[in-house]
């Protein structure tokens, strides 16, 4: 991978590493109101639609800063005030979701399984039939929290045979784990540009079903955060209605191409599933445990359960392992504590092997036999 | 000025031109949660309020997006669900900021004058003195609309002795028009990343009186846009709520040392009242005339009212100025067909003077006599 080699390499959910050509997209500045930047923006659009099957009965709305915003947005925009959502939660993305519809104060359910159990499909199909109040289900792709992997298929086949509306947070899965408009039906899928696209934080877009975008003039709380005027504006002028993060923007046009180039969805599948292999591989042969079994593991970050050796200090595991070029990121299980490694990114195998060599290194020096989770 | 000499010079309102040194600063990446990210997000806020000289009774309070959603969170944070907001409007950012408190559902008055006309103080000091329901007045200082320079001072003053708060749209303004809280009251004083500080887009920031922030929280109508748990989240763990953009904060920090080099506010208030005079001297020799008086112009964007010679046709008059490398701006008057020409940016005498060539050969090339807007 040609990356700026000064920077230590990021094995975190995003921000990412990224290409060196997708930062130097950003050596330049572009009118947000040029037919140049205008042009990036209309193709930006049109591949993310593409990227998932979606140019027939989808647009794309982009929306400026973090994926919690363009989630936040999609909801607000397409759950009607009278609406009610089932929210399917297995870690702290879903909860946040409950909690922004908690500011939008609409009606919702959650289904809970814990962080590292996928949503129980019968719940789900007996709450719908049970609650026919139930307008929209929200359901999170791939759980950051552990890493685990949601049945998505299984998921939107219920959500479909019950009539009810699908709106998919796919942030850290989209563009690595398969999601096609053909055989899957949704009304909103939202990522951001810093994920597995690998470009720079800054903005987050929705694949939209239009016919369903159509309906929802008037159910947003927010000026900024309005999909439905963002997207009217868009379609009218092929500009932002505020200013937009041009150098964000130019940036995910390059990456996406990149993307394109590497074989799309399958390309990318491959490397980080690799990736993973690599990772998860090596950390048990050191005696680290994963949190998830390998069927529910995505192939985008994995949680280790914190080594039970009481020479293993997580501070001094993080800073020693960054002294060596690599920066790995903090737990966020409720459950117990944990540590994880990402696989997305610039990177391939040359790093998640160095990666391994480095943590090898690293617990040596610290004294730690291995990585158990247990005493042994 | 340094920047990559490719680009068209962007005599817009921003996003503009950036030194090369501040778009080398994304040729990195960073973890969002990593030390060095932490070390550079903490110096940014702290010069963000020095340049306000904000440092004792303020918090900067930085949010991912536009300056309009750094408009929208500070109103919906700051004024009470039963607070009532004064509007002082000449232009398009006071409407917006309506537009913003409609969804909010929250009471406001607006004071409107024409788009060359400040508001008047003696409407303001009597519309306070009879209704003792408004709470906040809100102000833009410049008007990027027209270009016009609002009486902030006169403002505050009248906010401060009637017992209100004030908060101000610096969008346009800040760091170029001197604004003190050391001599102005004011409870919130919001702009962004990518105007005269000339970073790039993708942030913006509000210094608020921490006093009043700390009676705030409850207030905001969105998870997303909620000014006091992103002050709460940040004073606690020195990291963003959600995701970061990284590159724009990093270029932005590179941005402000290069503001601080250069003299801070009075450098950068010469450079750019040289500029305006430079461009203003030179299209009036040819014939262009300003909307507003020189008093009201501030020296960030001047807007020239449409030549009334039938051989002048604005896209092609854009068209060529950018094949000529210059950007400039269309009008957004609702009174008068006009064009806008900014002077903020990295770019000095030498561009303005290139830039007055570059029109003088365009309505040559046109054959436009001279740029008056009425005909002789």
């Amino acid at each position: 991978m040609t990356t700026n080699t000064q920077d230590p390499w990021l094995l975190t959910p995003g921000p990412l590493t990224t290409s060196l050509r997708t930062k130097q997209a950003m050596l330049h500045d572009w009118g947000s109101r040029d037919a140049n930047f205008i042009e990036t923006n209309r193709r930006m659009r049109a591949q993310l639609l593409a990227i998932a099957d979606a140019e027939e009965h989808h647009v794309c709305v982009p929306l400026q800063g973090s994926g919690t915003f363009v989630v936040e947005a999609t909801i607000a925009t397409l759950l009607p005030r009278d609406g009610k959502a089932l929210l399917l939660v297995n870690g702290a993305y879903g909860q946040r979701m409950a909690k922004m519809i908690d500011y939008l104060g609409r009606d919702y359910l959650m289904h809970e399984t814990p962080e590292d159990t996928q949503p129980d499909i019968k719940k789900l199909q007996s709450t719908l039939i049970a609650d026919p109040a139930i307008s929209h289900v929200l359901v999170v792709h791939c759980e950051t929290t552990s890493g685990i992997i949601n049945p998505l298929e299984a998921v939107a086949d219920v959500v479909a045979r019950q009539g009810r509306r699908l709106i998919i947070d796919a942030m850290s899965a989209f563009g690595a784990i398969p999601l096609s408009a053909k055989t899957l039906q949704f009304d909103a899928v939202m990522a951001s540009s810093n994920k597995c696209l690998e470009g720079v934080p800054g903005m987050g877009f929705a694949l939209i079903r239009q016919t369903a975008l159509e309906t929802c003039q008037g159910n947003a709380h927010s000026l900024s955060l309005d999909m439905y005027e963002q997207w009217v504006a868009m379609e009218k002028t092929d500009q932002w209605r505020f200013t937009p993060p041009t150098h964000v923007i130019v940036a995910f046009d390059e990456a996406i191409s990149q993307f394109i180039e590497a074989g799309g969805v399958a390309g990318r599948n491959h490397r980080y599933s690799n990736n993973r292999k690599i990772l998860v591989d090596g950390m048990r042969e050191m005696g680290f445990e994963t949190l998830l079994p390998d069927p529910l593991q995505a192939p985008i970050i994995v949680t280790f359960k914190m080594p039970a050796d009481p020479a293993f200090e997580f501070q001094s595991f993080y800073d020693q392992l960054k002294d060596k070029g690599f920066i790995i990121y903090p737990g966020k299980l409720t459950v117990a504590p944990s540590f994880r490694i990402g696989c997305i990114g610039a990177l391939g195998e040359p790093e998640m092997s160095a990666a391994l060599k480095a943590i090898r290194a690293t617990i040596d020096h610290m004294g730690v036999a291995n990585g158990a989770a247990k005493a042994a």
